[in-house]
């Protein structure tokens, strides 16, 4: 089985729209936000990455709503990696804490940019290898 | 071939990120007013199909990035609609205006709750009659 | 000496802009975060207050800018409370945790409505005693 | 009197939060937008400016709250300006365009960095001296 990276966050009020349910968009700040925790858990800040010219950048992402989260949840944001061929592959998941209810899950394809050019995809080979 | 629906929109620089370019989110939040401003159209807001309890939700967002917009640039939200069901299936883009650049596009699935519950997803057919 | 009530975050790479700090925007974010888990702490969500048509409201954001916070950065969000007539004020602070640097400071005064109308602000009073 | 600049939007719902109304920081990202595009109507862009280690940065945020503005309201956003020594004042107001209701105004003072050091503050005096 593949080794997972999880964090825990909670709901803030404002991530929220006029239906009382978190904004669709806000799961993709969630998602990114817990890739930027995982790289950073491996050594990589996003703008040390973006300071040395080395851009991952997601050319996909696929989501599936399930369950709305509401103001104050807490949740598991949790992801997967695969790299196939120039992309990277993260799978990501989003559970409410309290029932471990699947609310979204989601499959964000990234690729590396170094100095604004598609790279083969094995920059972070070496970082990702617990997870690969 | 099928109608569809387009508005013109600027990026704002708050909505660029550190890598200077707009954050992935926000193109949810592009496609989102652009539905939104297509219900308008319609004769429909949101907070009045809210406030009968009838609320459609996304329940599957799918987003191939292209091009990355930056701050100050003009751009084209476009979409179609199909039903498929019990679901409206929102095609979208969003092109850059000065080339006609393709930068993102999508598919929204979309089911509308009636009282919380899945309707049948005819709710919307007499009023989306021109683009289906 | 009041009682302060405080929470630690840290900055979303996706809360940064194009300069590569903290959108100012997002200091407002973060405290009202932070009012509304000084809330929680005292059993009042926002949204149950929103349910019963109390609905604490804004009238006034002071904020002074003084050391931006980037990516990754962790900090200390403070409040103390002081009521004065129908209105609640909330003083609050934004630190680095680093260094204890203090980022941005802000006045943020509210009124309390009650069904809409603007009440005499005793509403909360029992709840905050302790920090009045 | 005073040479005002002024744009016209329109409120996303997305903007909204549960109470159903623009949440507060909203009217930062409203007012920041009316400044980058008063300095694009100037010849100055956000991006180039920044290109070279020319940053104006908010030091002071003062907003008044009066009336909300919710979902699909069309407003007018107005600006004035004035130099105080190392300062720039921004006089900014949110008018909703349907009664002319003043919703919002602040005032944002901004300092001038020039690479990372506070400047004199006369920077923009030659391009800004229609509105001093």
């Amino acid at each position: 089985m593949k080794k997972n990276f999880e964090i825990e966050m909670k709901v803030r009020d404002y991530e929220c729209d006029t239906q009382g349910i978190v904004n669709n968009a806000n799961y993709l700040h969630y998602m990114e936000n817990t890739r930027h925790e995982f790289m950073y858990s491996l050594g990589m800040t996003f703008k040390e990455s973006h300071g040395i010219n080395v851009d991952p950048v997601v050319v996909r992402a696929d989501l599936h709503y399930k369950i709305p989260l509401t103001g104050g949840d807490i949740f598991i944001s949790s992801l997967t990696v695969e790299r196939k061929g120039a992309k990277i592959f993260f799978y990501q998941t989003i559970h409410r804490k309290s029932d471990r209810a699947l609310c979204c899950k989601g499959t964000i394809e990234a690729a590396i940019l170094i100095n604004g050019k598609l790279s083969r995809g094995d920059f972070y080979d070496e970082k990702l290898k617990d997870y690969l």
